[in-house]
């Protein structure tokens, strides 16, 4: 076991109480009667999660779309966020970060509440965390509500994010489309609203959705089958990628995609579809949940060996 | 103006819902209805806020105990917190860190409720954020009520973790005692939550009494008067550092305490001693708020220039 999933696993046995959700979730739930407050925070590292050449702006539009990704999993309208800010002496950049996040907060309609700053030390790397609040009246859904029979569904396209870092990583040239979706991502907040009444599970596409699927299917003690013909692919995606199977491959266990992979019973797929047109957004049937566990992929019809690496764990 | 004031400055201008505070509080307080939800995240960053010789059990239940400390200076009761754990590769060190976390949840009753994990570069400072999240019943103190004519108080003893840094730092031998107070903090959050229906402000001293009681007299628009003679001081503090006039200097301006400043109406000062009788923790009389701005020092009715630097911020 590496270092950081021992130290998860140590973190699990002391969040025992039920809200914590086994800190196995997208966030942890608190019920306050009629609203249910859900609670996110992430953090992102220099170097790590984001490119020292990314745009500050953009890093401040991410790190707020990331976890306003994790409410939109759980059906949650946005309350409001605090900021945690390790910063180093450069104006300029400081300046375009929070530029950014003033940007990202109007564009989600989000308010920024509090937190704290911190003066890192001259060689760190720049630091952020965000913790999101939101509210939902009803059920939150969680990743482990599929049932046998339930189709599978996603959000938007996938794959168009990766593509978008290998641009911004110069590793070769693309459409600028791409590498927005890399950049600043759209959490599906809407979406996500309007999907929780009628999902069995939902969470969000962050880490690949093979690697997403699987995680859905063990917390749901189920098995998922995918069709990779299925799989929502962009126009620009299959211009950049190709598209055979390797393209659809790498889109299905790309990271960074902030879609919604959620699941419901069959007989929801009608008002699905009908959202899907109302809100303009591709709400597209992958496959389908089955007795049993872990996950099965098919190409058109036929048995796919999964891949190594399902995705990439931020 | 600093990098980090400038940074401080342009958040406040783009946190413009009343929530916020305009980010001058010690938390974020979103209204529930009957239940008040308060809201606070601090970072800590190695070689910044704690020392890599500081055992990590003892990092953790500081990183807990000085988020909560902004809940009691809210009168919250502490509900949950969220953690961000920015990781190096040390299972020993990991290991302690969640050994001491889980104390410090414990002694304080909260639940871990979610967070986050990254692996760090090598060599970047270990980082921490905490988000805490605490529930009101009835009125949420701010540092903005104090009026001319109340009283000042403020809870514990002071100095005495800013000796025990001295003593962690190896600068000089001292008791125990000190350098706990440095190491493993104690939140003031039964005081608290009791003071929080009488106070007419509050909040915590974390940045040094005078740099702290000068906030909350610039949040309130009224001058603050203090006595240096009576701030409270402890047995071990007076051996370690001496009894004159710079001893107890610097103990007004000495960081990290983590008690509780607040004001009441002179018609309060009852409740309030009959309080500290039934808590067993000293509830002391420092000072009155006056007519003005600013801040004024007095040493047995004496005028005392203001020191240079009123405290250490964080």
């Amino acid at each position: 076991m590496g270092h950081e999933a021992e130290l998860i696993a140590a973190l699990r046995r002391i969040a025992t109480e039920p809200e914590a959700r086994g800190l196995l979730d997208d966030a942890a739930v608190l019920d306050m009667g009629e609203t249910k407050l859900v609670f996110t925070h992430d953090m992102i590292v220099e170097d790590v999660h984001f490119l020292p050449s990314d745009p500050a702006g953009d890093v401040a539009w991410k790190l707020l779309a990331v976890n306003l990704s994790d409410l939109a999993a759980k059906g949650a309208r946005p309350v409001g966020v605090l900021l945690g800010y390790g910063l180093r002496k450069d104006a300029v950049w400081n300046a375009e970060f929070v530029e950014g996040l003033s940007r990202a907060l109007s564009a989600f309609g989000v308010a920024l509440l509090g937190g704290d700053t911190v003066a890192l030390p001259a060689d760190g790397p720049r630091t952020f965390g965000l913790t999101a609040i939101g509210a939902v009246t009803g059920v939150v859904p969680s990743r482990s509500g599929a049932r046998p029979g339930d189709i599978v569904w996603v959000s938007g396209t996938i794959g168009d994010a990766r593509a978008g870092l290998r641009i911004a990583r110069s590793e070769r040239g693309g459409p600028d489309s791409l590498l927005e979706r890399y950049r600043t991502p759209r959490p599906r907040l809407e979406a996500g609203q309007r999907l929780g009444p009628i999902v069995s599970a939902m969470m969000d596409v962050s880490d690949g959705l093979l690697l997403d699927s699987g995680q859905l299917a063990a917390a749901s003690g189920v098995r998922a089958v995918l069709e990779l013909e299925s799989l929502p692919i962009s126009a620009d995606y299959l211009t950049f990628a190709g598209e055979d199977r390797g393209a659809r491959m790498s889109a299905a266990t790309a990271g960074d995609d902030y879609e919604l992979l959620f699941t419901t019973p069959e007989d929801r797929a009608v008002e699905v579809l009908a959202l899907s047109e109302e809100l303009g957004l591709p709400l597209s049937r992958i496959g389908r949940i089955e007795k049993g566990s872990g996950l099965q992929l098919l190409d058109r019809g036929e048995d796919v060996p999964l891949p190594a690496q399902l995705g990439y764990e931020h």
